[in-house]
This record gives structure tokens, C-alpha cells and sequence, in this order.
């Protein structure tokens, strides 16, 4: 007696795309990355009459923002924020390529506010280069993609690792645990490519300031790097790692 | 046979302001303010010969205190120490209108002797203007309150949605999230707006040294900012946000 | 048929200078002490042909140290690692006469070998005064102590609330609180006293360089801090707090 | 009907060296110091330009890459990363010869193949230099030595002490705790000879750059501190210490 539900079929989207749980974590992405690369180039912006400084600052302010932002989107979205992350969970098999998609989508697109926020409250827009990533002096690309996907590799590890922990009810901070994860990170690479680790990070300023030198390592050394980490910890290291899973 | 309890009606005040427990709660908030802007009034006090430095030592000692001052305060007052976290509590309907007076009250009260404390121990008094919430070289107001507004939101935002942990038992340490979220607000702002985000800690240093260029800014965009924060989380990302709640 | 053991008043001596577990947590307060001295001091060290620095070596340190000795010593001692701490707890009746002294001998003790492992370290004799606790430029013993006081204040009010929440099982990080405790207190009065805090910390570079212009600044300040902080909390601000218990 | 496993006396090898777990944890080791190497070399890599810096980069990297690894490798291989913690297990008999002497050999090739990458990635080799452990200026080997023993011993006992914890299901953060010890012995150590802590990260830069001054300083120092510190926890402070464990 009861109506049918109208059949599946007859809608043009997914199911997911019409569900307000799925585009509530989209815009925890947007938002995540949002504030994420805010505070990413506000670090970043020497004082008047400095030069741009050295691993510190950032190193500090992503150990601070990756913990915050686990507290306010972990539960929602992940609080992912980077494109690295999103495609190593793709990659293990964890979130589904449609998903993957719209988050690096919305991770781009908060970048892209933040930066032209920042950019808007900067008093001399010529500085704004600091907020670029690009190589160290003298670095070549090479070695800029070698040390991106070290660093990425690091810090996708200790995600993954978290996560693990995390389904397994262990007491250890999760949110400061991955904070600090960036935070080593950040200090592997910061003198050689900058340690973006983040490609949304990256695009974001490109966008704004029209940079684009070298713009590529940022995409291909974090993804390679997130990607690896990614499959050698869900097929070797984890609890539940089995070598049937890699042709599964 | 025992005398009944003189009718609550025949009291001037209401029963809150007659409580034990609502006065401690007030004390606690003069004290957890105090403790706060003296933190970081003295973090900023340059050594003899240096120039006022960057983000740094505000960035580190808010972390500090915020978290210390949860473990004081936390389940006496909420240890909010900051009027535009308390006016955002109260935009969402969480405390009352009469406490958030008498906070906020508190708050300021608690800055004012916090300044008045650290100026009687400066040396050289005409070195008290690096105690004043100021806006960076070349930044103008309008910029200032758009960066205050944004470090306040994501600030308060992470209070928020720690708290609502907090209720579901997560083991995640909730003190050291929030302080972790001021420093990330910290490194956003600083180099633009000094990011204040604490309306209290902008009056004290006001109050004492009479310098009151560009006060407002700091009670406009961090209460916008806030508020903002607040009511966004409770109404569209809290896990019971519901649109029913907006027009309740 | 068992012998009975002797009875307690044939000693010339309290039971618990005899039991095995007293010297064990006395032990502690010396390696503790020692452990912390001898970071505060090595922070301390500039580099070849730098100026001595702000305070942000000792605020890292401090906190370091303290949430590592936390670990190390506080099941067994408490680690408490400062007379002022020590007196404050015996002041709020929670330690006795004879541990409260033998802690404080011993925490001087520790802090004086520290000294002088550090002292023989150092390559040239003339700098140990960087190990000294002294008033900064300008600043007199009257403000320095106001200064050490407020410090004290609120580090030792954060230890007893976190004492206190131990009690009730909370899940916060404990020791971590109470490191940053010290942190924030480092920064409210390092440009001003040193922010000295802790006069067995004090007392072993006097010893060892014979310096001892204004030492007594760094017992009255911290031991008057500490004390008004624990008295203030256990019949104040405790669950438990009560007026009877100030007479009692 | 099913055939009957091989016998193990057949086998050259043991038990363990032929189980897949086994190798994994090895794997870990070497993989875990590969990144704590690379982090504590890419944060002492100086800016163009500038001096290497004082202990801050390197205390505050240390914190966060060993937090890092203890949520990435500590329930694997417990993430030992360093010979000299690896050799204070053995003495205090918890674990056995075999898996130390094969951690220590994974540790020195991770802390080789980490040198070997940032030297790769390195624009002016020359500067490697800065790779290496060395003393402080005018510091003897004997007091570089001192100093060695005095900081592992303080950083291997809070080991020992989170260890035990964890076995007694402790809520406080047990990988930030040793991270942090890692930090409170870089400040005690750092201007006099390095904080070295960690024999393999004294060879893997020595291998690459040829410098083997003094190297011998960052074996005996940190293996004899790291085993006086476990002998004297397991003998004397654990919750089991007891005299006859001595002898047994």
C-alpha cells in the first residue's frame, strides 16, 4: 500500500551527490583547506624589511593546523585538505573515485579563497612570491621531486598508520600525532623544495599571482609520494596486510 | 513542619547572581583572563635593543596558556577568557544572556589588571606600546577586520566542535586542540592584524597606555568572526545541526 | 607463634625514613632535579659569539622536560622537582613536614650536581653566568618578585587542578598540561625575572659560580606564588573546596 | 594424511629469522630511521647564507618525527630507531640478541640510505658538513662524552618509564612523551657535543662525508648512557624492581 521509492535509476546523479551528509564534507574540505593554506601563507609573510625565513614558521603553524582542523573536520570529512591525502585513500582503496574527485575539487577551491583572501589583506602585493612554493637555491627539479616524495611519503605513513589506530580505539592524540607527522615533514624538505606536500597548497598562489615555474613537482612529487605510502602501508605494514589484497 | 524556602520572587536579583557556584565560575574568568593577557603582554616584550619580533613567541605561548588555562578553568567556567568566544556561545544559544554580561565583564576586568601588572614591572614605561593590539605597516582597517573576522572563525569554530567531542567522550586531549587552534589563528593573522581575537586583551594594554587607534577593530572582527563561527557549526555542521534550530 | 614485628616507637627514627619506597621517591627528586636543571641550563648556553637569548629555549625546554620527568618520576615521587611546588603542597596539607623537607634537600642536591656537570662541560669557565637566575636590565628585586610571583602563581594553580583532575580519571594529557603550564609562565615573566620559578634551580649556580646578587628574590617570589596558588585552589576552587577546611 | 611441517632443527636459521613479522619490524627499523635521519639532517641544512643555528630546529624536529614514527612503527618493530636504545633493551633482557643486533644493522643502513638521499638532493656537497655529529667548539671528547651519557640517560629512562605505562594501560600520550624526552636531551646537550643520542645517526653522515673525527664520542656516550639508563630503571625504579632480578 505504501508508495515505491522512485527507482535509482531514474535520477541522473548518484545517489551520493544528492545526500547532505556527502556536500557537508565537501565543504568541510573547502573550508579545511580554506584555513589551512591561510595560515600556511600567513606564516609565511616575512615581517617589514626580513627576508623570507626558514623552516620554522611553517613547521610550527601546519603541526597547529592539521591538529585544529582534525578537532573540527576530522568527523566529517577526514579533514583530508590536501589532494596528496585524497589520492593515497583512492589509491588504498578506502574512498571511491567519485568522492575523490570533489574533495580535490573543493580542496582546490578553498585554496584559491585563501589565497586571494590573503592576497587582498597584503599590504605590498609584490611580496606575494613568498607565498609560492618553489625550489631551494640552487635545487634542481629533480632532486625537488626526489625530496617532495620523501617528505609525502612520511607524512601519508603516519596517516595511515593514525587511522589504523584510530579503528582499533588506541588512547594516542590522532589529530596532534598527524600534526606532527607535517611537522617532520615539513623540516625533511623545507630547505630543498619547500616541503609544499600539497598540491591544492601549491595551486592556490599559482592561481593568484601567476607563478607557475616549477609547478609540476608539487603535483607529481606529493601524489608519488602520498600514493606509495598509501599502498605499501595498507599492503605490507598494516594489521590487516595480505599480499591477496594487491590483486584483489 | 520544616519552613518553606522564601519564595524565589521576593529576591531583587535572580537566583543565578545569589550562587556560590556562579561567582567561582566569574572569578575563575577574571583569573584565567589575567593569567592570559599577562602571558601575552610578556611574550611580546622585546629584549633591551631588539626590534618587536614576528608571530613567534605569541604563537607559542598562546598554545601554552590556552591549554593550561583549560586544565585551571575548563569545568569551573568553560575558561573562555575572551568575549568574543563567550558572545558566540551565547549567539548559539549555549549560555544566557545575563552570564555572558557578567563574563565579559570578567574578562575585561581580569586584562585591565593583567596590563596595569606588567606595566608596573616594565622598566622603561615608553616601551609599553608593544603591549597594544596594532594593525601591521600599510595594513588599513577595513583589511584588518577581513583577517580578524577569518583567525576568529577558525579559532572559535575549533572550540566549538572540540566541545561537542568532548560530550561524546572522545579520548582526544581537548585542552591542547584549542590551544593549538589559537596558535594556527595566530600564524593567519599576525603579520596583517596582529590577530588579536580577544576583545580583552585589546582593551587592557588600551586602557593603560591610552592608545586607542584602531580599537574597534578588535572588538568588530573578532566578535563577527565568532559569532559567525558559532552559529555556522551549530546550525549546519554540529551533529545535531538541523535547519529547525535556525527559526527556534 | 610468629614474632611480632618491633614496635614502631624503638626506632629512633619515623617508620618511613625506613621504608625502602621513601628513598626511592627521594632518589627521584634528585635524578629529577638534575634532569631538569641540566636542560634549563643547557637551553641557557648561547652559541660561540651569540648574545644570551629570549625566552623561547627555555619555554621549548621547560615544557619538554617536565612532561618527560612527568613519565619518569610521577608514580613515584611526583615529580615535583621544585621547592616551591614541594612547600606548596605541604601548605595545602598534602604532603607532610619531614617529606617536604627531605624533597627540598634533595631537590637542591640534584640541582646542584647538575650545575656541576654542566659547569665542567663548559669550555669557557667566564660564560657560566648565563647559568645564573638574575633580574633583567633595569628591572628591580621589588618588581622581579611581584613577577616571580604571578609566575608561580599560575603554574602551580595548574598543577593542582590537574592534580586533581588525575584523581577523577580524566583523559587529558597530564603531564603535557602541566609542562605547558611552565611554558606559559616562562613567557609571562622571562624579560622581567628570568621567570626563575624554581629555587633549587637557582641555588645550583649560585653555588657553583658565587653568585648571589638578589638570590633571595628566587625563594621568596616562587615559594609566596606557590603557596598563595595552592592554598587558593584546595579551598577555593577544588571540588571539594570548602571554608571549614581553612580552619581545620 | 596432511604432511608433516619441515622440523625446525632441519633449518640453519632460527625460528625468527624466518618469520614474516620478523622482517617486517626489521623493515620498520629501517625504514623508520631512514625518516628520523633525513628529518634531523634536513633541519640542520642552514639557509643560504646563514650559520648553522643553535639546538632549536633540531629539538624541536626531534619531538616531532619521533611522535611521528611511534604511531607509524611502534607497535611493529617499537620503533627504536637508534642503537642505543636498541642495546638498552638488550642489557635490561627485553629482547633478545639476535633482534639487536640485526636492529642495529637495519638502523645504521636507514641512517645510511637517509644521508645518502639528502646528500643527493644537496645543491653544494661541501656544505654536507653540517651533516655531521661533531663537538662543540672547545669541547673535549671526555666532557663530549660526559655530556652524551648524561643526555640518552635521560632520554632512554623516560623510554623505560613510558613503557612501562603503556603496559598498564596509562591514558597520557606515551609517543609524545618520548618525543619530548628527545627534545629536553637536545637542550641539555646541544652546544657541547651535538645531542648526538643516536650512534647510527652519527655513522650514516660520517659513511657519506668521510669525517670521522671523534665519532667514536657518539657510540660510547650513547650506549653507555642508554644502558645505565635501562639496567637502572628495570633494577631499581620499575614497579617490579627488585635485587634479585640483578643476579638472575
Amino acid at each position: 500500500s505504501s508508495p515505491l521509492p522512485p527507482p535509482p535509476t531514474s535520477s541522473p546523479l548518484p545517489e551520493k551527490l544528492r545526500s547532505r551528509q556527502f556536500w557537508r564534507a565537501v565543504l568541510a574540505e573547502v573550508l579545511g583547506t580554506l584555513v589551512l593554506v591561510s595560515t600556511m601563507l600567513g606564516a609565511s609573510v616575512p615581517g617589514p624589511g626580513e627576508a623570507p625565513g626558514g623552516p620554522l614558521y611553517p613547521a610550527l603553524a601546519i603541526a597547529a593546523v592539521i591538529t585544529s582542523l582534525g578537532h573540527c573536520f576530522g568527523e566529517i570529512s577526514g579533514a583530508q585538505v590536501n589532494p596528496s591525502v585524497t589520492l593515497s585513500f583512492l589509491a588504498a582503496k578506502k574512498i571511491d573515485l567519485v568522492r575523490a574527485l570533489v574533495y580535490v575539487a573543493a580542496q582546490c577551491l578553498g585554496a584559491f579563497l585563501a589565497s586571494g583572501a590573503l592576497y587582498l589583506a597584503l599590504p605590498h602585493k609584490s611580496t606575494a612570491e613568498v607565498f609560492v612554493n618553489r625550489l631551494g637555491p640552487d635545487v634542481n627539479a629533480a632532486q625537488a621531486v626526489g625530496v617532495e616524495v620523501l617528505c609525502t611519503f612520511s607524512m601519508v605513513f603516519a596517516i595511515f598508520s593514525v587511522e589504523e589506530q584510530r579503528r582499533r580505539e588506541s588512547t594516542e592524540p590522532s589529530h596532534l600525532g598527524i600534526g606532527l607527522a607535517h611537522t617532520a615533514a615539513v623540516f625533511i624538505g623545507a630547505r630543498f623544495s619547500g616541503a609544499g606536500m600539497n598540491p591544492a597548497r601549491a595551486l592556490g598562489p599559482a592561481l593568484i599571482t601567476g607563478y607557475w615555474e616549477n609547478h609540476w613537482v608539487y603535483w607529481i612529487g606529493p601524489v608519488t609520494g602520498g600514493v606509495l605510502a598509501g599502498v605499501s602501508h595498507e599492503f605490507f605494514f598494516a594489521h590487516s596486510a595480505s599480499r591477496l589484497k594487491l590483486v584483489a
